[in-house]
């Protein structure tokens, strides 16, 4: 059996042998680019939000009527779009007009879904002031994820520097009626025009712009989950805590078989445990009577690399242990079976569970469906919100609005 | 606790409360769409290869020379384009001049991975006809991955025929030359322009064909593999048994690790036991002389949901079953650990090791680096192919260049 050192160092000569990968650009200096501070990663241009050009439409849009708004269906005038190649890094920063992409269909995009995105939100405030909330959850968030693909990262301060010229450039959007906001959607996508399956030697980063409505406009309605059993969504050593597109696709038949059933969402188990993981698109908080210490516990399952982490789920989490522990509650980030919960609801220890996302900020649950039984999520009947749902929308939209101050909402 | 019945009657009541599915078509009907004959799918229209219409380019493009083609990096004069939509299912099939798709930024292929696509290659036989391998295996695997996300299905064998149309017309750019053919890239990708979560309610079908060359052109280079224990390629109950771009993004990182230390592909292991499953894109063959038997075993893992089914591995196998059988072969799709494949190697019993994939038909691998050490596969130090692997090469090309007569090679 050769050494490990003396291999390497053999293989070094001969070169890579798989022309997928050696047609293109060598792959220490890919890495290299992805991963370390090295000469050549030094010569590529960082994000500079000093150089941005904007170019306006002739064409401005007229506003959707807020009643009339739908989650992402209609967006703003422009666009932001930076390119970025692995020769010569991050491009000058363009607001141009919103518009179609044009791709080679060989583009890597297409299909081998090098492609990551964010979420988040700007608000009116009660001034007139726009604000963003955590803009710096979202560049971190979106970094992590650009990175795990191969994709290249930025500066989060001169991107989000970029999206409020855009945000204030398409400030005419933005609703001015509680519960409304511009949905921001920065997306990153490779645009290496090769079949070969190797790190994207080009990338397109662009932000759209879309006015939102509340996620309940008549109040919370709220919602039946089916546990699902027989799909995974994420496992360890995997990619379900980034924001990929490649974690989004797979997730549909499974809603689409709990929603044929009469359920809204569906929710995720994992493992021989069933461990309680996430629901739908959102993280899911469970609160409960903890059997032995006799305290109130709001739990959601820990980053353990198969939950996403959520900007809301943070939010959620910080303001109970800085208002919640106060008042008697454990908050505890572990692991819960779902047996574990139907126990709870069974012995009446079930107290609320809530989802948690940027697009309804808290989404209170009324019952889940669990080995064909249903499990009771505490809520009275003619209650659509648990209390601990309810104050925390309040307290996060009560920021995100500006009408408390905090370091979370940012005034552009 | 209410029973099951009862509440599925009380939301269909109260109908779906997430926006961002009853914004859409109804779930019910979607579901439909993808699962059932219904009423509403049987007004869809089929795909029709009859309908087809080409309009021929007016500037055709030049052939790149034999020794200068690169995988996937030049395209022929057209593409096969195909629209569909919920409504009306399957539009007119189209030739057109290979162009730039044009797409809106919201479009949902960018933001959730709404794409899969097969790999199959068109050959040049020796009386100058055209031949397709077993494309209907492709056909069947790009259905079941189209289905997994949501996406459309569609008449196998009008594709098949409408992409025979396609490669008869660019016939010219399959170079007539042994181990060279036309790579054929069939792809679905999701066209809906909203950022909901949901299944596309329009789609894009389409064929693009790159000429290549042999995967070695100078004759078998053996790679050597490093065994990936720190990442998870796929998941029982996950999608990994699927040709999803989602794949694909996630496995460029441990790719260049490995490459960032010599290594030519990276090894997937799986779980505790670290199963052998795939290596880098393609199925992971191991021949062995078995210990308790005592006889010669060729052994592939087994199509438990984490690997893909290639169409090369069911070509090996098939081949193996007919012709290595009667030689005194034992043929296995069994799990095999890493340490059993090391153990055979220290043993002296470890005869080859070989990777299969459309790409290459067959690599052979030399070594194989697991916990620091290397696996030493049986080759000798002058050797770059063992016995089995040749002869697969051999057999396969055999079939696909029309020299032996076989269902698996279809005239077009």
């Amino acid at each position: 059996m050769r050494l490990f050192q003396q291999l390497t160092r053999r293989t070094a000569l001969t070169g890579l042998a798989n022309p997928r990968l050696s047609s293109q650009i060598p792959s220490t200096r890919l890495w290299q680019r992805n991963f370390g501070a090295t000469a050549a990663a030094a010569q590529q241009a960082a994000l500079d939000a000093s150089k941005l050009e904007i170019t306006k439409t002739s064409t401005p849009k007229e506003l959707t009527p807020n009643n009339e708004l739908v989650f992402g269906a209609t967006f703003t005038d422009h666009m932001l779009s930076i390119e970025w190649t692995a020769k010569d890094g991050w491009q000058t920063p363009q607001i141009v007009p919103y518009q179609n992409l044009s791709l080679d269909p060989s583009t890597c995009v297409f299909h081998y879904a090098f492609e990551c995105f964010e979420g988040m939100k700007a608000y009116k405030d009660n001034n007139g002031g726009t604000r963003l909330f955590r803009p710096n959850k979202n560049m971190e968030r979106l970094n992590k994820s650009s990175a795990r693909i191969a994709l290249p990262t930025f500066d989060g301060e001169a991107l989000t520097k970029l999206i409020g010229e855009f945000v204030k450039l398409d400030d005419r959007f933005i609703p001015n009626a509680r519960g409304y906001s511009l949905y921001l959607r920065p997306t990153m996508i490779g645009t290496q025009k090769t079949l070969g399956v190797g790190p994207p030697g080009s990338a397109l980063l662009f932000v759209i712009a879309s006015p939102v409505g509340p996620y309940y406009p008549t109040g919370f309605k709220a919602i039946s989950l089916e546990a699902t059993d027989y799909a995974v969504r994420a496992w360890p050593g995997g990619v379900g805590d980034k924001k990929l597109g490649a974690n989004y696709a797979p997730c549909i038949l499974p809603q689409l078989e709990a929603a044929s059933r009469g359920f809204q969402q569906n929710l995720w188990l994992f493992g021989e445990e069933e461990y309680v993981t996430e629901v739908g698109t959102m993280n899911l908080f469970i609160a409960i009577k903890n059997k032995e210490t006799g305290k109130k516990e709001l739990i959601t399952a820990p980053l353990d690399g198969t939950i996403l982490e959520g900007v809301t789920r943070d939010s959620v989490l910080t303001l109970a242990r800085e208002r919640l522990i106060p008042q008697g509650w454990d908050i505890s980030e572990r692991k819960i079976r779902m047996a574990d919960v139907a126990q709870a609801a069974e012995e009446g220890r079930l107290i609320e569970v809530f989802g948690a996302g940027t697009a309804a900020i808290v989404s209170p649950v009324r019952n889940i469906s669990y080995r064909g039984k249903m499990v009771d999520c505490g809520l009275k009947e003619t209650e659509e919100a648990g209390e601990i749902a309810l104050q925390m929308k309040n307290w996060i939209e009560g920021i995100q609005y500006g009408d408390e101050n905090n370091d979370w909402s940012v005034v552009i």
